[in-house]
This record gives C-alpha cells, sequence and structure tokens, in this order.
C-alpha cells in the first residue's frame, strides 16, 4: 500500500527558495511548505528536474529533504533523476531513510527505443531499490524521450514499485484517454495521473480521466479548487475559474523564464523573501516584471487570491 | 521599395484545403482567400512549413500560389523553404512571376553556429535571387535553429532584400524588446516584426514593439481588432478581448493537433468544406472536437464573432 | 518474387554528377552506371538522402531515373524519402513504371516511439503502393530515428513488400546479430542485410551476417572483392584488403565533407568529370584535397585499383 | 604561467577502474596512473564526460582526484562539467586543493546561440575562480553545441583562463587549420590544441597544427610515439604507425560501446583488474571481445606493444 493508492488533488512541486547570496533560504522553505499544505495540496514534490534541483549539493539536497519531510503532513516525493545510478541510489536511499514517501524518476534524454525506456527503469528501480515507490515523469518537450501508452504501459506491468505517472506530454490529452481506456479493459493495472505542463491544460485533462495536478503554479489554493471541481461534476465553473488563471499559467509556462515567473509570484504572495535563483537561470526583466503584475491585478479582479499579490506589486 | 515598408496588423496564413480524398479543394482556397481579407488582412501568407505545404506536388503548389495570387487584393508572402537550394530557387521565381509580394524562408533545421546561420541566408537569396523580397522566419521550438538578435542583425546587415521578420521564438518576447532597442540605438535598420505561435503571446508582444501577428488562428477578424486595439493605446481592452480567446489560441497550438483545431474551427465557420488533411496528419479524436466546439461555445459568450461556428457545432 | 529475394555483394549509391555550373552531368551518369556494373555491383541505388537527391528538382529525378534505369543491368533501387506522402507516392510510382526495382525509404526525423514507426511504415507502404519492393532503411545517426531490432522485426512483420534493410546503425554489429538470431528461431522471416556507413565496419559486419555492403565508396571494386572473400572464408585476407582501405573509408565517412571526397575520388578515377556540388555543399579545401590525394598515393602501394587515381592526382 | 603553456603530446583520459561488484579499483587507479606516465604522457586528464565521473559520488569524484595528483608526476586536468555551477565550483576548487593543474569545461547540451555558448564559459569562470586554468572541451557530436571558430575566439579572448582546446570536432580538421591562421594573423592568442574523438583523426590533426592528442585509446604508448614522429617530421612512418592501430582505433571509436573497448584492452594488457563498469553501461558481448581480440591479434604482428595484449586473450 503506498502513498500513490487513492491519490488526487494537487501536488505541489516545491521551488528552491535561495537568498540573493545564493544561499540556502531555509525559512522560506518552512514557508513554503506551509503554504502548499495551506493551500490543500494533497502532497508534495521536491528536487523536480526543471527546478534548480541540479544546482544543488548532494548534502544541500539532503537538507532539503530533511526539512520538508519533518515538517509536511502530506506525502512527499523527492526527485531522483541522475545522470548514474550511483547517485539516484544514494539520494533515493537517503530520502526513503528520511521519511520521504516515494521518490521521482524520469527518463535519461538519449533514451529512444521502446526497450531502451523499458530496460532504463528497470535498471533505475534496481538502483532505488523494488520497495521504493516511484512516479513516472513523462516530459518529452524537455527530455527529448517519447513514451507511448504502450510503453508506458510495458513500465508499470513490469514495475509494481510504479505507482504513479506525472503526466506532461503535450499534446497529452489523448494519452490520458487512451491510458484510461486500457485500464479499464483491463490491459493496464490502476494508477494516478497527476499532470503537469504548469496547467496549461488542466481545464480538461480531469475530464479526461487525470486525477489532478503535479505542477508548481504559483497559485496551488486555485489548483486545488480547480480539482475539486471537476470532481463535483460543477464543469463550467470550473472552466471560468481556469480561464481566469490561464493568461498567468501560460506566461508562467514559458521554457527557462518560467521559473523566474514562478518565484516573482511567490516573493508577491509574501511566501518566499528573494526571487533569486543560482545560476544558471533567466532572471525577469523590469518589463517582464511589470506584465507579470500587470496579469496578477487582473486576476485579482476575478479571483480574491490574487489581491494581495497584486496589492505588493 | 517593398511591400514590407509599412507593413502592420495581421498577415494571415493561408490553410491548404483538402477534399476528403486528398484532392486540393480549389473553390475553398478562393473561400479563404476571400475570408482573410474580409477580416482585415493586410497580407497573406501561403505554402508555411507548419501547414500542409510539404505534402504538395511542385505543380500543385503553383496552382494554389497561382489562384491565391490572383485573387488577392493584399500582398502575398510565399514559403519557400526547402532541402535543396534548386527547388527554393524555383519556387521562388515562379512565385514572383505569378504576382507574389515576396517570399518567407526558414533556416534549415541541421544549422548551429551564427555562422552557418548567416551563411545560409545567404546562399538562400542568391538561389532566390537579391531582388527578391523576403521574411525571415525564426522559429526554434521546430527548427531547432536559434537565432540571437545579433544574429538576426547580421543577417538583416548582409541582406538587403530581408524586410520582414516573422517572430515566432518562444519565450520571445524579450527578442523584439531587444531588436527594437538596437533599432532606437542605430544598430540596425527597420524592419517590421510580425509574430507567430499561434498568437499566444498577442496580448503583449505589440506593447513590446510588434507590429502585428503573422499567424493562422481561426479567428483573423479578432486578431485584427486586438492590433488595432494596441494601436489605439487601448490596453485593458486589448487583454480583455485576449483572454477571452486565449483558451481556444492556446487548444489551437497544441504541436501537430494544431492544424486539425485551426481546419475544424474554419469549417465550423463555413469557410472550408472539409477539415480533411493529407497524410501524415494528426487527426481530432471525437473527445477533442467536442473540447473545441465547447470552447467555441464559451467563447461565443464573450464575442459573436463565434456564434455562428459554436450554433454550428 | 522481388529482386531482393537473395540479394548479395554490393549496391552501390551512385552520386549524382554536377557540371561546375551547376546542371545535370548526364554523360557521367551513364558513365558511373557502367563503372559500377564494371565493378561488379550486384545492385544500384540512385537518389539517395546522404546524397544530393533534395537538390534536384523533381523533373531532374525523373531523369535520372530514366537514364540509370535503361542503362543498368543489375536492379535499380530507388530513394523516396520525402516530407510528405504525395510526392513519395507520385515518385514511387514514376520510378517502377520507368523499370526500377524497387524503393528505398527512410523514416522520417520526427519520430520517436515504435508504434509511431511502425505506422510511419505502414502509412508509407500505402503511399507507394503494397506491390512496390522497398528497402528500409536504418540511419540513426543523421535521421535521430532509432530503430530497435523488435521494431524492425514489427515492419518486416506487417509489411511483406518490405524485402532488405539497409543497415547503417551506429553501433551496429550486435543489431546484425541480433537480427539474424531472430531469423534463426523462426521469429522472423528472412531478409537480405545490406551495410552502409561508408563502409566503416564491413571487416565485420559480413561475419555478424550482413550480406553485402550499400554504400558509395569511391573502390566499389574493392567492396565487391572484399565480400567474396568474405562469403569464401578468407578470412585474414578480407582483413588485410579492408585494413589497407580504411584510412581512406574512415577520411571519407565524415559527415558533410565526405561527399566531397567521395566526387574527389571518382574524378580522380576518370569516371565523372566535375567534383562539383549543388548549394548548399561542403567543398574539399586545398589541404584536405592533399590529404585525399596523399592517401589515395599511400593507397596505390598495396591495391593496384588506386594507382591510377594517385596517378591522377 | 600555466601547465598548458607549451603543452605538447599525450594527455591521456584516465579510465575509472571499477571492481565486479561495482565498487572503485583504487589499486588499479594507482597502476593506470603509472602506466600512462610511464607510457610517456605529459598529462593525464580525469573524470571526463565520456566516461564514468557522471556514476560517481561526489565523495568518490575527491578520492579519485587525490589518489591520482598524489600519484602523478606529470599535470592533471579534472573534469568539472556539471549540471548547475554549484557543483562545477565546488569541484573545481576541491580539486585545485588538491594540487590539479587545471579543469576541462565543456558546454551544457542546451547552448545554441554564439551568445549562449561564450555567455555560459563566461559564467562557468566565475563559477569555478578566474585563478583556475581551464580546458575548453568541444565535442559537438555528443553534446550537440556546435562552436565555430569565431565563437572558441571569443572566449578565449574574453577568458584569460583558458589555457587549452580539446578539439574533437567531427569533421574537425578545418577548424584546426582555420584557428592556426587565425592566431598566425594575430587575431587569436596561441593555446594549444589536442585532440580527442579517440584518435581517429591523429595521422592529419599534427599536420593540421595541433598539439597532441587528449584522448583515452589503450595504447598511449602508440599515441606519443605518433606524436614524436609527426614533430621529427617522419610523416609516412606516422601514418604507418597510425593506419596499422586505425582498425582498432576505429573500433573503440564507437558511441557507447567503446569504453567498453578501453577497458577490454587495458584489461588484456594487465593495467586494471576488470572491465567492469557502473550501470548503465554497455558490455561487449561475446563475440565483440572476440573481434578486439582478433584486432589486437592482427595488431600485435606490425607493433610489438600489442603482443602482450594479444597473448592475453
Amino acid at each position: 500500500m503506498s502513498f500513490a493508492d487513492d491519490a488526487k488533488g494537487v501536488y505541489s512541486i516545491a521551488t528552491t527558495p535561495f537568498l540573493p547570496d545564493g544561499s540556502l533560504d531555509l525559512p522560506s522553505v518552512d514557508r513554503l511548505t506551509d503554504f502548499y499544505q495551506e493551500c490543500g495540496a494533497s502532497g508534495l514534490t521536491i528536487l523536480g528536474i526543471m527546478g534548480e534541483a541540479p544546482k544543488l549539493e548532494p548534502d544541500e539536497s539532503r537538507t532539503i529533504i530533511r526539512q520538508v519531510v519533518k515538517r509536511a503532513r502530506v506525502p512527499v516525493v523527492v526527485g531522483v533523476s541522475a545522470p548514474g545510478f550511483a547517485a539516484m541510489h544514494s539520494l533515493a536511499r537517503d530520502a526513503m531513510e528520511m521519511g520521504a514517501a516515494g521518490v521521482m524518476i524520469a527518463p535519461t534524454p538519449s533514451l529512444r527505443t521502446d526497450e531502451q525506456i523499458v530496460g532504463y527503469f528497470t535498471q533505475a528501480v534496481e538502483a532505488v531499490g523494488a520497495d521504493v515507490p516511484f512516479v513516472l515523469q513523462d516530459y518529452p518537450l524537455t527530455l527529448s524521450v517519447v513514451m507511448s501508452p504502450s510503453v508506458i504501459a510495458r513500465i508499470v506491468a513490469a514495475l509494481p514499485s510504479c505507482v504513479m505517472l506525472k503526466h506532461e506530454d503535450w499534446p497529452g490529452l489523448e494519452k490520458i484517454s487512451k491510458l484510461r481506456a486500457m485500464q479499464e479493459a483491463g490491459e493496464l493495472r490502476p494508477f494516478p495521473i497527476l499532470c503537469g505542463n504548469g496547467g496549461m491544460f488542466l481545464d480538461f485533462e480531469p475530464e479526461r480521466g487525470a486525477d489532478g495536478a503535479m505542477t508548481g503554479y504559483g497559485f496551488p489554493d486555485m489548483l486545488v479548487e480547480l480539482i475539486g471541481l471537476h470532481q463535483a461534476g460543477r464543469r463550467d465553473e470550473a472552466h471560468d475559474l481556469f480561464d481566469a488563471h490561464l493568461p498567468l499559467i501560460r506566461y508562467e509556462q514559458q521554457l527557462g523564464v518560467g521559473l523566474a515567473v514562478r518565484k516573482h509570484v511567490l516573493l508577491r504572495r509574501g511566501i518566499i523573501t528573494s526571487d533569486a535563483q543560482r545560476k544558471p537561470g533567466a532572471a525577469l526583466s523590469p518589463t517582464a516584471r511589470a506584465e507579470v503584475d500587470y496579469l496578477l491585478a487582473r486576476l485579482a479582479r476575478r479571483d480574491p487570491r490574487a489581491a494581495q499579490a497584486a496589492s505588493a506589486a
């Protein structure tokens, strides 16, 4: 029985806060942990590949895991993707010992064929241990690895410790439908699907069968409400809420600069004390910052959650 | 003096209509040509790389050019990107003889260094002729060729026949600002910038200095109004209009399946008689079609232009 | 019963000769056709993707097909890879009508998953016709499409008109062994494997089970002898011959510049009248030309076939 | 004054030896260090990206650096390429404190434009410190980052701590000529060029101006002799020696499996005790092993250095 057995709702991907001098901002780590949970997150994901995990030293990674796991009352998933299985092994083992609920593994970018992909995850599970529940991350745009529904099915069938799919293929709606159809036909055991891509298709993904979102969008409270509206069958209201946020979601979902937008929003919301990134990182220009603030101000007219952020601008 | 000297507004990228049996649908070509102009397009672009131009036989390409140029009262730009310069040469020459205003050239995907990129466009201009005005297409997501502002500046400086930039870098707002700053500083001669990417950032691109859009979104009439609102300085109204369309714009901007969405919308609007694509092509599933129709219905509540399409669903 | 049923030996990939002004050099086409046959080639392949086929106009492609097919007494395979299936269809149909023995099809570079690859070839066969024998080209280094033995097996099983594999994976020796083992186990119907990659591993490929070579190396006479030595079980002699040529083979196998080397050697051997390439093309620098000539001179000391080319330098 | 000021000859890229259980084989590290120096290497490079450095834990990397630097009497260069600058910083600082002569930095694979590349190395130098001499690694085939001579010139001009180029572009001969011409014209300050790519073009690279090799081919003693012959102007002898080794060099230069070949040869030569690799790794099949042994046996007939390895087979 794993944390994922009835996972639903929102797993927030926690950003890694730094001070302007580049050091870890540990008080902000606590505030972020509290914030995500107060927003209603069902779980937390830390050290994701699109954040700044690759910029951390190994001991810094452990510091963050320890601190988040200790404070969180929801399951914590730790990203352990690494160029080599030795590092993946030690990070996964350390994370589980500290109390993580599971790990997340993305395919290494050089994989091409179905066989290579299945083989890679087989080896990854040998590395982290077959007793460690893992989330399969499917993110072709950034990783250049394309997993068809049938290759996902092969992984899930071969590896019982695969307990969840983080879906961020693009376009990706048909893949959700296809996987759910395979499960209904009994060709695939059940597992939850949480969607990424910054939430860009979260108006339709739950309708296709997704259980929720795993993303770091700066309004996790809105994501939680959105999934709830979907689950309650209040379709039009769900779309109304989503549409109000889409201009900001879209702005945040820009490759590279998106992380800066996310940190800026969390700064405006008063959660982190600095939007600093470690190098290499893409900072917001003053114009871009003003654009985000303008979007926040527009959003505040339709969603009171944005009012504070907008007034902080 | 070229067609582009004071280009502004919207250049519609014309889709290529086929009948269900895969043959060219020439009456729909005429209807499309009329439609774009009635929507207020300042120009037309045909045979773009993201459409179905590579699926046409050479004589079919000429048929379309001849028919569109003959019917259009606005400048027609013809995409001539090709694996070899011989085909580029003959297509460009034929297009200009038939009355095209200019051509559009994208970099070939294998280019990497600044030198290679500049060298390629130098050879391309030799191929099409230095007297043929050309639009430089900058589309890294699909072509894998990244052009920095300085390499664009080198191309523009070296090649006087480069008269316009089709900008669809992503993220791309800073690039517009940078190019405009270079022009203001006198480091770069002036040229119009029209933006692509399906309009995904057309709420901010004109504020950054873009002159308009070159894209094939199914509501060119809205794009024209949007650019007009921007030019009139009516910022909030521009954003309101944009935001109403963003859910559909975003849905259409999915790689591969986007063309099917676009054709579906044009079919719903009564402009083309079939949404058929030549193979290989990504058709819409019934669920996807219903999602687009739902978006059209929602849009119709805020923009009457969508009412007819919505009621046709 | 197709041309490929007992294909063995060398299929020469014919280069496309141009005059210095860029026009087709048709007399050289005839000399090349004769030359390859006099060298003992079992077949000819024309319009291959790594040559200059993409730089030809459609009518030029037909001219070459017609002329080669008419003159050849061995099977002629025509490369028909194209961005769209319409062009593939018409080129294949025209080639077969003119008397080609079959066509060669490479996967389009955007394919990633096993399903996509199998789907693409299924559509390609619909396009060219199920009655047209085709050679499956497997060339990941250039095309970025990786086909595992199992995906090749799926294609071969699904498409009876697939009659031959052009193998140029790299590293690729294990793939040959694997495919042959699958055939011996009855999991895969028999088909000939001819190897490309400029012959870089032709000392071991026949020992692994390859039937010969399909490549355009400037000494097809040597390739024919080499395959013969392998078939006769004269292993050491085969390796001695191969090793003598390896420095030149290796020099020719440089991406991009390799075609210039090949044309230079054919010019030195007196087969073509010019080593001109259509743009874009990579010419040899004077230093590079001198290096090739030096390699030819060294080769002439061990293989008399190189003497004429060396003395022409 | 850096280690590189008059670097010539061979910098051996040291493989990382493991025991069959995957643990570091530290006695073999010592034997390797001695072996390279006895072979006449001018320097050693450790933790290169194509070896197994990414599979090491941070403390294992330090263990190897400490042990090699302590034992070596020639300069030791440490590969510090890493996804983030924090890890690069700490590894470089640790390496220099332990006595390394300098570091080697490869571009991160996502870089595309000249500006991005120059910007990356500027930030990398900030990370490792401007006082740390670094080798610029140019390896497009694996890294997908193409550096033109002009971008190399920009890096060298902007960053005085860039003291050497590891050249493994392919094709790459013209680049060496171009860089040397720029230096002769006074457009570029002098720096040594050592070539990689497993030595595949080491018959011509010194003639083009390279100072030697930086590669891990299993016969560094031959590489040293080869560079010596070149420097003595004994061209034909250099080529004779090179040609004798080329079949093995070529076999070793297969992407992925090459490392297994290299370890197998070092095992046959009695330097390391196991050819084990950490996962993920490509092992040699029995057939491949027999092929390498056959090549060693053939080589032994022309180069006595291979006799021991051949007899160990």
